[in-house]
């Protein structure tokens, strides 16, 4: 199979495709590097085991001929970074819902019609009971981020019942672990690589969500794929329990040896306008469909902390 | 209270705005004139009741000015032609959900925080139970036209979350009555006016959805935002059973006086890829807000016909 995934040189795409080149497909990866970083798909670019394009998926131009043969597409690219939301308005409306409408319409000119997409478990909004099932409704999200995954989801939805697309969607809980570029975890280390004697938490630190793991995420989505026909899946990825901001900051201040850092919170019960201070999916489905996880919350966190403190420290 | 209405010229629209107009509120009518028709609002223009900016919303500095001392947004713009996007599919990207950001922002940027949107059942989807109440999950709309309006669902959703606006989305039925520039019957008339010895019926006119009529859904509209203050209020807005299409061909054949037409069926259980066969609203949340109808399907539909009849053949 040849598979084209986007945001393929990203955090979650890079392990992503780890596992198509190591299942045998071909694996065509198009990133425009904004977050992605080439390093983590070089040694597939040197032994030629890949196909790199440097495409910004906003230009639907560019995308259209990075579409030759392919037989599906896995969609991760998006704007990384969901507080932006709240100073600069455009970003996720273009690099999230225009971009899916591009890379769409590409498919559908080029009769490529398999889609994975990266949701995630902001689209259910605020109100949500937890665990959280796929069929939770209505869906509000608060963050300009989530509104873009939701719209996706009805972008490829559309598709499905429009053009005779097949279509997976996965909400994902908090998704972290090596390779990381953003996120609470890298920003504590960052915060602490530049001062050990303080850690400044947004928000209470009672901020409570689902950690997976990023590999155990990269696996999901291939044995949720292989073990699904319908025209449109539907399938949360995440772990069973949650972690707390400050246990977070606890995991990663002992990991960092800085012991005796303050942990100062800047109060209010989330981090910015639009984050969700409480996110726990129901996994069952996943489950069901006969994949587990091995890293439950606060494993994740400590071995993600682990992991980044080696790629940021050293 | 100033209120702005984007579509005010259209077929729902028109109608909200002489509601507005009769209860004294200052009322700036945007419409591009794209199917809004003049002629709908013109006595308000002559009796200077309403400001009428002919803009095309999709343009955000256009729209910034008309922003000036509004307390509130009715958001009726729209693409009417949901079959439109089986062939064009950036009109609803383009004229819904891009349009709706322009429109928040613009709301943003002048501190207007009130906003009630018009979605629409679609947003359910095909496989929804039926009645359908606000809560069903997910929502996998299957023409572009749905998903646009869940993609505008989603930005309002966050705008009220992450910059504190107030909203109130509607999900309306099939609405229906006079004025009506679009739609089933409207077709049909046309149609025999052309042929009066034949009518095509799209599918097998199996198909079977909710009406409501037009001046009910603009007295619902205010009455539903009179009688709830959350911060995000969603309601549908419907009748309580279905009319088939055969029965609305029916219908018009023997309000035309065509009565010796021969219904003719295109075959297949949907009129165009992305139509939704079967379509009821729960409208318990309506009603338990004080709202009632006094037509149901087939007397909407029986009284469009009469009203389109005259304003199509004479």
């Amino acid at each position: 199979m040849r598979a084209l995934v986007t945001g393929g040189a990203g955090f979650i795409g890079s392990h992503l495709v780890d596992r198509l080149v190591a299942r045998g497909d071909e694996v065509v990866v198009v990133d425009d590097l904004s977050s992605g970083v080439i390093g983590f798909i070089q040694d597939h670019i040197d032994s030629g085991n890949i196909i790199f394009h440097q495409v910004d998926i906003t230009d639907i131009e560019s995308l259209k001929p990075t579409m030759t043969g392919v037989d599906m597409v896995f969609h991760l690219a998006a704007n990384p970074d969901i507080r932006l939301g709240t100073r600069v308005t455009d970003t996720d409306l273009r690099q999230g819902t225009i971009a899916t409408y591009n890379l769409l319409e590409a498919m559908r000119l080029s009769d490529v019609k398999k889609i994975a997409f990266a949701s995630s478990s902001v689209v259910y909004g605020e109100d949500a009971p937890m665990p959280t099932p796929e069929d939770h409704g209505p869906c509000m999200p608060i963050s300009l981020y989530g509104a873009s995954k939701q719209a996706g989801e009805g972008l490829i939805s559309s598709w499905v019942g429009t053009f005779g697309f097949q279509a997976w969607v996965f909400r994902f809980a908090n998704i972290i672990g090596e390779r990381g570029t953003h996120g609470v975890i890298f920003d504590f280390i960052h915060k602490l690589k530049a001062d050990p004697t303080r850690l400044e938490v947004l928000g209470n630190g009672r901020q409570e969500k689902s950690y997976m793991e990023v590999g155990e995420c990269a696996d999901a989505i291939l044995h949720v794929i292989s073990n699904t026909n319908d025209s449109l899946n539907l399938c949360n990825l995440g772990s069973n329990d949650t972690c707390s901001v400050t246990r977070i900051a606890e995991i990663v201040i002992a990991a960092t040896g800085n012991e005796g850092a303050v942990i100062e919170y800047t109060g209010g019960d989330r981090g910015w306008a639009g984050d969700i201070p409480k996110a726990r999916l129901s996994i069952d489905r996943m489950k069901s469909l006969g994949f587990d996880i091995n890293y439950d919350s606060d494993d994740a966190v400590r071995h993600t902390a682990e992991v980044l403190i080696k790629e940021i420290m050293e």
